[in-house]
Parts: C-alpha cells; structure tokens; sequence
C-alpha cells in the first residue's frame, strides 16, 4: 500500500520545489510547523487519501511571497479531493474507495468551537492557537496536500462524501472548489449580507474574489461589481455577467455609481485582504488597510462587511512597524458613522460546503468556468505558482495522480 | 380629476361583474365588509393610483368559489400596480406620476407588528382583527384594485417605488408581481428553509406555487420539484426548469426517491391551502389537511414547511363541522416526530418586495414567464376568473386603463 | 471493575421495578427496543458512567402509562449525570473521573443532522429513524440511565464537563437538569420567541413547564403564567414568581387578561403533549388537540408556539382511530390567520446545555428549586413513579449510587 | 399653549449655558446645524412634548469637551420622555395627555432603511447624511430636549407610549433610560453575542457601560465583568452583581483570568469610544484604539464585539493627523486570526425599546439602580456636565418642569 509520496515543499521566499516526502500515516510526525505537543498525535480517526485534485491558493502565495513566517520545508496544500484508500480503525462512515472533499480547516468536531460549527478556530488541532488547516503557517503543521497522497484526520466529520464517484469525477473541476474557495467567496457574501436582490462590490477578482462573485450570483444578488487592476481578471469576471471597475482608473465610487446611479453598494466582500494595492495613481503602492477603507466609503449606511481576505498577525514583509504586527491605519470612524458590521476570519467550510455541493450537482452554479479552472500537474506546480503570481487569471489545479478526466 | 371608476364586482358565489364604482376619494366610505368603527375614516396619507396592472389570485377564488363569507358588492383585487395621480396632503417621499408597486397587506407603518416587519398583520387598518387587504373578506373592507382607480392609504409606508418609469413600464409584467404572488411564493420558501443546494417540494402548481418554485431556484435550491394533477401546471414547471410530480398517479414519496434517491426533501412549500384534492385514487375527493400531511412525510427530518396556501377560520363549503371552523385532522404526531417547524400567515409583502424588485430589474429572475402572466382586458376579468377557476396554467394580469406595453 | 448494575425496567403498562441489569460494555448488545441492525455494535468511542443522579422524566410517564409501544424490559431513564470510570479506546478528550452531563440525544457528531446542530435527530444512532435515546421508545433500544452505570457512546462529543467536580457536586442538582428537563423546557421558550419584555404562557404546570418558566425568566421575560389545574403545581410555579392560571376555572383568556390587561400573550410553550386535558367543565376529559387549539387562541397574531410536550405517532391508548395514528383535529385556520409559526420535536439539548451549565454555575439561575428537585434512592423510584403520576409538584432525582450530597 | 421654553446650550468648548429659547413648532427652523434643505421643513406629523425627564449623555460630553464639530448656540439633549401637549394634524394614533419615551434617533419610519428597522441611520431626516438625532452635532440640527418643551416629529412612529402613566411615572427614573443608554448598552451587548450563560467584558464604566452590564444580566450572562479605572464607577458595577477589574492595575487578561479561569471572555462590549486611555502605565495617555485593540486580545476566538461607544469622523481635538480623520491604528490582523465579528453605530432604539419597556414595567431590572440615575434641576445641568465629566459614577437626569415625583 505504501506507494512513494511526492509533494509540493515550501524552500523558502520565492521558491517551491516539488520534492519526494513521506507516506501519510495515522500519526502526526515532527516536521516543520509542528507543535511539539502534537509530535507523535494519534490518528486513528483519520483516512489516507489518493489525491484527486488539489489547488493552488492564493492564501498559498503569501507564504511563497516571503509574507508569513511560514517554515521552510513544509508541504504546502489545503484544497483536497481525493480517494480514500486506507480508513484509521476509529473510522465508521467513511469506506475505502469513497470519493471526498476535505475542508481545509482541520476540525475535531468535539469541541465547543466545532460544536458551534466554528471549524475555522477548533480548540483541538492546533496547540498553539485556534483554528488548523493543512500545509499553512500557523494552523498546526499538518502536512500539506499538493501531493500525491496526505492523511485526514477526524475523517467521519471533515470529510464529505461524493454519493455518486463517477457524476463527481466528473464536475470535479467544479467540485474541487468545495475544500476552500467556493465556499470562502460565498462565506465572504453570505457575511457582506448579500442576499436576493442585493447590490454587491467584490474588491479583488483573483480566485476568491471571482469565487465570491459567483457566490453573490448563486445568493441572488441583483448586480455583482468586481474591483481590479489586471485586466485579465477583470475580463474574467466579465465573462460570466459581472459587472468590472478597474481600480487603476480612479475612485470606485464614481465607477460604482455610472453603473448603479448611487456610489454605494448594499454589501462589501474583501477579497484582497493585506498584500493590497491602491487605487488609481496608488495604484503600484502597497497599502495594506486601503480595501477596507476603501469599502466602507463604498458601502451603504447599514451594509455589511464580509472579509474573506487574510489580515495576518505578523508580516516580515511589511513596510511599517505597526503593519509587521498586523496593525493597520484603519478608518472606524467613518464605518461607525455608517453603521457597518465586519466579519473576519477564515472560512468554517463545513458550514457551507454540502449546501455548495448540491447546488453543483444540481447545475445551479459553474465555479470552476466562474474562477477558470486550469488542470496542470504536479511538476508543473512551480510554475503554476510563479504564473499565478503575476496575476494570471486562472484557479490552477493540480493533478497529482493523473485521475482527472479529460 | 375625478374619472368614471369601474371595478370587478363579487356577486355572490359563482359571479363576478365589471361595474362602475365610486371614484376612490382619501376617505374609507361605508360599503360591503367595511367596520362599523372605519367609516369615514380618514386617509390624507393616502394617493389615488390609475391601475396599470392588476392580477387575479387565487385567493380570490376561494371567495368567488363561496368558500368564504365575502360580503356581495366588494370590489375585488389585491395585487395593485399603478401611477400616483393625486396624493394626499401628508404624503412626502411618493409624488404624482410614481409608478409604484402596491403590497396587498395594508399597513399603517406604525404599530407595533409593522415596526417589527409584519406588516401582514397590522394593528391599525382593521378593527375587526390584525391584517387588512385590498377586496379581501375579512380584511377590512378596503375596496379593491381590480378597477380603474384605487386609494392606497399610507402611501409613503406602503407605496415601492420604480426609480426608472420607463425601464418599470418594460418589465410591467414581471414587476406587477411584486404585489402578492412573488412575495408569496417566495415567503414560502424562505419560512421553508430553502437556501443554496436544497431540495424542495412544493405542492400545488397554481400561480403561487410556481412563484414558490421560481423563488426556491432564485434562492439557490439545487432541485426544485412541483407537485399538482393538472397536466398543464405540470408542463408550465416543467418549461422552466422545474422537476415535476403528478400526483394523480400516486404517492409523490416514490416519485421524489425516483428524482432524489431519497423519498424526502429539504423543504416543503404548501401552496395550495384548505382546497386541497387527494392524492391518486383520492384525487377528486376534497381532503382538506391532504396536502400538510403529505407534506410531513415528504420532508426530511429537521425540515421546515412554509405554508403559504391558505387555511380559513370559517368556511360555509367544508364537509364537516369541525372544517367549517377551520378545524382539520392534522398528522401532528409525525411532525413532531421529525421536528418540523411550521409556519403559517399572509405574507408581509413588504418584507420582500424591494429585493425581488431589484432581482427583476438585474433580470436574476423571469417571474412572469414562470407564472405564464397573460394580460386581458378589464371587461374580461369575469372570462379570466372562469378559466383560472379550470385550471387554466395562467397568471391573468388585467390591464384595466389600456398602459401595459404590448 | 465490573460490578453489580441495577436499573428501573419497564415491565408493562403501570409497572416499573428495580432489577439486577447488565453491567455497561462497548458494545450495544441485543435487548428490548434495539433494532438487528445495531446488536453488537461496537462503541469504542463511549465511556462507562458511575451514575451520580438519573431523573425521572414526564416522558417515562407516557411509556409507563401504556401510552407508547415500549417494549417490556427496556431499562428506563435518559435524564443522566454521573463520573467516569471506564473509557473506550477512541476517547480523547473525557477522562476517568470526569463528572459529566449527558444530553438525552445520543448523536453521533458525524452526521449532517449533528453538524446541524441537530442532534435530537441524529441519522446514525438508530437505524428505525433519525434520533436516538437512552432508555425510551422507539429510540434505538440504548439502556437506560435509571441504573447504576451506563455506557455513553460517542463520549467525546456528548458528554459535557463540569470542569471544578467539587463545584459541580455542590450545585447537583441544578446541574442534573442539564440533561434533558432545562434544555427543553428552555427550548420551548426560545422557539416560542421568548425574549427580553415578552409575555409568556406555559401550558402545564409540570416539570418541563416549570423548567420552561424558570427559562422564559431567564430569557428576560416580562411576565410569566404558567396554567395547570393541580393546585399543587400552581403553587409551586408561584413559589418562583410566576403568575398563575386555574384551567379548572374556566377560559384562560379571561384569566390572562386579568393579569395583563389584554387577553393574549407574545409566546405559548405547549408542556403537555398529547395527554392533554379540556378546561373547565372538560378538565377531566382527554381532549389530546386541546392545549394546541387553546394556544392559538391564547397567543398573539404573529406570535410563536413552542411544542416541548410530546405528540406520538402511535398511541395505543387513545379514543379515536386518528388519534391512534397521531392526528388530532387542530384549529389551522385559526393559527393560520394569525401568523403563527410552531416549533416541534424534541429538543437538540446540546445546543443550550452548555450555556445552561454557565448560568447555573454563575448563579443566574436556580432550576433545582423551580422544578422541585427531589433526590430519592434508586430502591424508590417505582414510588416516585406513582408520586409524580398522581401529579406531585416534585421532580424525582434518583441517587443510585449514594453520592449526592446531603 | 405657548409657554416660555428654556434649554441647555452649547457655547463652546467646555461651556453650556442654559438659556430662553424658542418654544417648539411643528417646522424645523433655521438654527445651528440645521441644513439649508432643511430649513422650514413641515412637521404635520409631530407632537410638542411637555419634557418630564431628560438625561445628559456621555456623548453630549464629547462635544462639550470640543472633541466634535459641534456648532455653538445648539440646543442639547437626546434623551427625552415627556407628556404630549400638542400634536400635528397628521398625527393618529399619539394623543394629548399620552406619557412617552422618545428614542433618540429620529427616524421618519418610511424610508428603506426604517422598514428594515435600522432606525439609526434613517435616509429622510437628515439631508447631510444617513441618521438623525436631537441636539447632536452632524445629525440634522433637530433642537435637542434638555429643555422644557421639546417637537418630536413623525410622532406615530418615533413615540413609545407608556400604557399606564401613573405606573410610568412611579418608575419613571427607569423608564428614562429607555430613550437610549439602556437601549445603547443592550444592543452592545446583543451584538456582542452575548446571552445565556455568555461571560462578558465591558470595556467602560461610564453609564453606557453600566447599562451595558446590566443588559448583559437581563441577557442572562454567567459572568459580567466591568474594566474602568475610576474606582467610583468601578464600585457602582460591583453594587449591583458585576465582577470588576481597574484597568490602572496592568493587564485586563491576567485579571480575567483571575476571575475565570482563562485570560478571554466570550464578548466584548466597548463602552468607551475614541477618546479611550490606555491601561497600567499609560492610563493617563489617550490612545484612541486601545480599547477596541484590548477587547481582541481578550476576546476568544469566535467571538464578537460590540461597540456602542463612539468613534467620529472628525476630531478637532485628536493628537494625529489620521485620528483628526477618524483612522486609527487597529489590529486587524488580531482580530481576524480569532474571526471576530464587530458591530459599529448608533443603537436603533425602536428595535428594543419596548422590549425593555416591558421588562422595567414586569421588574425583571433595575437600570435606574444600576447607573445610578440622580435627578437634578435644570438649571444645575451645567454643573451636571462638569461632575459627570469628571467621572462620577451618576447618571444625571434632569427634571425641567418639576414633573419626577420625589
């Protein structure tokens, strides 16, 4: 059973390699980003998957780009699909040969947060801090899944189950959206308020931001307007009936308003988070809070906030003291006034991704066409990263098994 | 100012007429169904529409049909959209030559229920209990708005304006849904649950059932699936993407496990009310609770019913005393078994009419073509009644002034 | 390890006696109620329990008076609180010694039904239907908790800690309530739309209505009327602040509008279930829709039902054949007409029990004493059987194994 | 009818006056902060109150201390309750003679933002922007009620009326509260999650902080913990049932932790606003973030904030160009690693106060108690506002007409 494992390893800023590592086993080895108290954990709970397909985040990039304190040598990946092939002896539901979508919060599903259905911030996979996810700063060190096989913990309750392999094997370019960026675009919209009839500005149009889009669509929303610079996203976003504002071109509000007649909208998504950029003639700058000022000026009196883009609590990169610590010059004055409501964090993904699921099954939405799903495999990885990173406007999944159809 | 008037007149069980009426003044005038306690109520807060569109429902049916204690001379008509010809001397924000949707419960925007959004149950605009309506029996007395000309009181709290007169008058056939059935429909299927990737049943493919249906896909629903034993309902869900269940060929559980692999739903939506017919061989018997008890076994433990039909507390036509009160012999055991939660009411329009009206005009949905809206003439209202009465898969929109666009 | 256990069995309509009973293991063995499907089960996830107090509950009543079809020799009791003294192989985060409440659901925490947050239907602990018990009808055949030790499976995720076992003795029997009685009489109230300021009916006057009393205070209610016709349990709802109404004595809308000025209130909890008893001249009568019907009349247009009292599929002891199914003749018009919406089935404990636990621990509330706690010996429980079955305003705690404070 | 009017003035920084002043019509005349659009306006639908008490707030002092652009010559005073003694001729269901608490926002209950009970932020009764308020600087000039007679417009709407005057007027140092400090510090704890069983962190021990405390009890929280660091007020908290912790003393988180058990609380209520000082050593510095940054640190992962205190678009009195603007310097990065949820803006009182009302009627509180309400003359209101801006724990109610019974 135990084949040769093959991964997608962080070597540090600007550099990943794809590299021979170990098989997954039921126990969570030492390895970079791995608490000491969870050296040698237990995981009989847990099934080994074949990896079907797994994606490139942008959430990934940030610790590529140097952003993070991410350690060298961890396997990156959090956006799992796969085949079960080996099932811990703890297991009950889920069988050898199962087709499944891993969230890529780690949850045990035991404790006061997962009861909650707070899966972002479990209590018990991570002894550092809330919240676990694979192959990430900060969340665990769990080992990541841009690979070729990786090992789910507390698999009954994080795993979701595909009833029908072949109907899933073949939508699994919509599908393999359901581990993160689907339902973190639409968690972004759901937290903006976005509901029928909803006017909707989604700053950012990389994958999540197009995610969220898709998502305001599925939610109903009567316009969806998507902020940009690269004119390949913006296209992109075009494609499937948003609406666009190049925010190189100057203030949004005023693009916002030639489209809806009022410079506001009902429901702001962050889909940017802290490595953003400014507007107009700031438009090649870095600075880091000017989303979120930027959407509570664009946002109505009473409109939300969902903010699905990552705020960190220490960036190496940053310009500015206060920004290393992930204090921002943030404008609550003018969100007081305005009365707006902000959501952070990351995506509970169990919350939405049954739901999300069906409505793929169903033909009710086209995720993998709305954030261009392109299939390349595991070699290619370095250069999916290094592409994405110029802003390419596609969702790069890879095929580390070759078990994609064509 | 003051035009001729002309109205569709309840004559008594069986018979609607078109007569000539009083011209609407800003002032509740004595007359069939009106409270001793109204008369000569005042309404300087009121405005006088020229109807542009006005739709036949179903509920008027049940009066047409003697199923109700509708008082003989009341002008029918609740679903009102129309221009603002004269304004009374305290309305504000709502100004002559507003074209204005009108929602069928009137509200006074100041008691308690309507500060709490259930303007479906409004304290102030009928004595005899919460809740009043355009042409309605029980419902205060309000003449109606299949006419020529109506007042609407409250005008500034109840009156939604289209912002664009030219673009509203373009889609008048969508918007003038925006009245009852729309909201309704879609109140059902909200109190029912339905979100992103739900399966739904909704029984009953009358007009408000295939609003119910249109609003489950606006709202995500990954399969929505109708229920009815006219072949031509069935064919009109069908054309827009409904799944569909006849229930004259047996019980719809089988039926749905054929379409679902499950027997059950997410949701069920009750739109079809205290009328209701048997299922197969009982399909021409009235069985007045039929259509709640199947409805219970149809959904899925931990599902909701949203019961838009209406359910009476007097009806002269019922089989047994315990109906005429309202009284029907509910399957309230296997609810509890599988923990339903049920609700019941009106709609309060206004809790909606804004959202669906910015989804029409971002064309997110076609409500008219779903409900096969069909404009006919004032004069042809009793023809319309006749025909809906049949069965006919219509929604009958009257054009009373001549000002739908062909 | 392996000592002697005792519990309550069920031996037939009207009898309960104490027996010699199998000592707890890993596995659900064959046994009345437990479906082929489950014997031998294995639940390496479950903990054995030393049972420190097990409560006698209204429901074992509806068993024991012959109205359900529980089979002879079940071990009652599902109101459980006891230490740890045996963990199976796959617990990790409930350790022996631990003192711990257990929801009476059993939930396996895996499904989407408990990622619901619905664990009172739980798809995986009972093959027959979804929903699982200890000790109860038609719930999965677990054994009861009236006994000295149980096995609880699924431990990690239905056992709640008391995190100081000094601290947690002292309060007992506040804290034994956590398992089922305060939970759902909470549940009742919070589905019934019970808030700061309401005015709120309890109908009944029993345990679960005087737990639902003591949460509606809890809850911020304004005012609180519980009804009964037993002057005992009157007395006790009064001896905590609650107003009070006679139903012996005739209309309880008259009587509510003595107390409040108005004949309905915002919220009705319906504690009875379908035992239910006529007002007035029809006290003595068995009339199972009456507290329902009555509820609606009582409660206000757009007001709320929460249905805590049980309503059975099958009851053999009832006096019609529709009441033997279930259905009862229930008043939908009238709820209808107001706007209702009803809340039923059995109440998810795990959803408020450990905010419960807070309170109590924090002293903001004092639901030993609202209910009556009354600790007796295990040896006593048949009496404390026929006690509350005569009505006695007492809830019974058994003390199995003697380790319940004085 | 026209008796003299008096008032409490603004004159600028550090000065109030109270003064003759214009007896209210029912038009809104030119005067400080008016709007020109405004100048003029009709108020048919008002009524002039006879003011029976009236509070000074702790945001009244953020403009008498000049920390706003609050314009000299403004009548003050927002929290009004008082006995009708005129109104309007639109005006329905509000009559003479009628005892009423006014929320302080003043909202025409017909525009987008009333329907969807977002009173605070009403699109119709200030042209400048969303929201209005009496005496109060950017919210439309409306002359304030620190004052013998005061206009209340769009009286239907706006006017709680007290059912029962007599019984009003023996609790009117209650009821007083209800026109927005008990209203301000139960919405901050709504938002903040909190209910039963919560553990609570008021950041403020001002009166809105007080009242925020005694919310959360009504809520039904285990634990309410209240940090200030005048031990006067911090006494006051302790008086009726809250845990405190002096700020002045380091660290809150070792403090709470003290307290139970763990450094974080499930809610964090910010009572204090921008014009907060730091803890321990930098207790005498203003540091305008440091509240809303030290409720991050102290509240877990997953839980929300409230913020009822202020934040301002401009402050003329700020130490920094961007907090001049109203940016500060936030760790959002914090906040979103825990997926904190922040609620900012004005309470919409409508949505609680008769909620509330009826909680104070039904003694289930005792805000007057709990913020130390103490009544003075009107003519003492400048000393009022210089003993309350030196930090005493009262909050002053002011009695213009002699009308609070001893």
């Amino acid at each position: 059973m135990a084949d040769t494992n093959r991964g997608v390893v962080y070597m540090g800023p600007g550099t990943v390699e794809v590299q021979t590592t170990d098989y997954p086993s039921f126990v969570l080895r030492d390895g970079p980003g791995v608490h000491p108290d969870s050296v040698g954990r237990e995981c009989n709970h847990g099934v080994i998957l074949r990896i079907v397909s797994t994606n490139i985040c942008g959430s990934d990039q940030h610790m590529v780009r140097g952003r993070t304190t991410a350690p060298e040598g961890l396997i990156l990946g959090h956006e799992i699909t796969g085949e079960v092939i080996e099932r811990g002896r703890d297991v009950e539901y889920i069988d050898e040969g199962d087709l499944v979508s891993v969230p890529f919060n780690i949850a045990c599903g035991r404790c006061r947060n997962c009861k909650e259905r707070k899966t972002g911030i479990c209590l018990n996979t991570n002894p550092a801090r809330p919240g676990a996810a694979y192959g990430y700063v900060d969340m665990g060190g769990w080992p990541g899944g841009q690979a070729r096989y990786v090992m789910v913990p507390y698999a009954d309750f994080n795993c979701l189950k595909f009833r029908d392999k072949e109907q899933a094997l073949a939508k699994i370019l919509d599908l393999t959206m359901l581990s993160d960026i689907f339902p973190t675009g639409y968690h972004g919209c759901v937290t903006a308020g976005v509901t029928t009839g909803s006017t909707v500005y989604i700053a950012g149009g990389g994958p999540v931001g197009l995610a969220a889009a898709h998502g305001a669509q599925l939610l109903g929303a009567a316009v969806v307007i998507v902020g940009d610079l690269i004119p390949e996203r913006l296209a992109q976003a075009k494609s499937f009936g948003c609406e666009t504002i190049d925010v190189s071109r100057g203030d949004p509000g005023e693009q916002i308003e030639q489209l809806l007649g009022v410079p506001e909208v009902d429901c702001g998504v962050d889909a940017v988070g802290f490595e953003a950029r400014g507007h107009g003639e700031h438009a090649s700058e870095e600075l880091p809070a000017t989303v979120l000022n930027s959407l509570m000026g664009l946002t109505r009196a009473g409109g939300a906030l969902g903010i699905p883009g990552l705020y960190v609590t220490g960036d190496p990169g940053a310009h500015t003291d206060a920004a290393k610590e992930g204090s921002l010059s943030i404008r609550i004055g003018l969100g007081w006034a305005k009365s707006h409501v902000f959501t952070t964090g990351q995506c509970p993904v169990m919350r939405y991704n049954r739901e999300l699921m069906e409505a793929i099954l169903g033909d009710r939405c086209q995720i993998a066409r709305a954030v261009n799903a392109t299939v390349i495999t595991l070699d290619d990885a370095p250069q999916g990263y290094r592409d994405f990173d110029r802003g390419a406007a596609k969702k790069f999944v890879l095929d580390p098994n070759g078990l994609i159809p064509a």
